[in-house]
């Protein structure tokens, strides 16, 4: 099975790589983009009946500082 | 509107981010984890009305560096 955990910076949390990527996006002329959030997405391939209270555990130990950020998993 | 782009390396390219994140899940006891792959995720606040061609060449001037990498488009 397969799981896909998204990880973002929480909102408020200052985010410079999506800022640098919105200031290049205006450089290279594309307009009328008004914010960019950078996060990451993470896709696990785990053994069957892996459940997803323990995706959640991974996440809350290793994959996200939660912090800073949050994080959505979803088990396909 | 809001654009949402993965961008994930693509198959066969070697990921050490992911590896190094397998390792540390079996480190911490998680067992099963047979492959990670990492990848990105932007989230783009864009004015009404701009197309998933202009999303798209964004992608492919910026976002991803399409040698290596492969991206996907949501717009909603």
């Amino acid at each position: 099975m397969k799981a896909t955990v998204h990880v973002m910076l929480k909102n408020g949390v200052l985010d410079p790589q999506g800022e640098a990527v919105r200031h290049a996006l205006g450089a290279l002329g594309f307009e009328g983009v008004s914010g960019v959030r950078q996060g990451k997405v993470i896709e696990l391939d785990l053994a069957d009946g892996t459940s997803e209270a323990d995706v959640n555990a991974m996440c809350e130990k290793l994959l996200a500082n939660t912090v800073i950020e949050s994080y959505r998993v979803d088990l396909s």
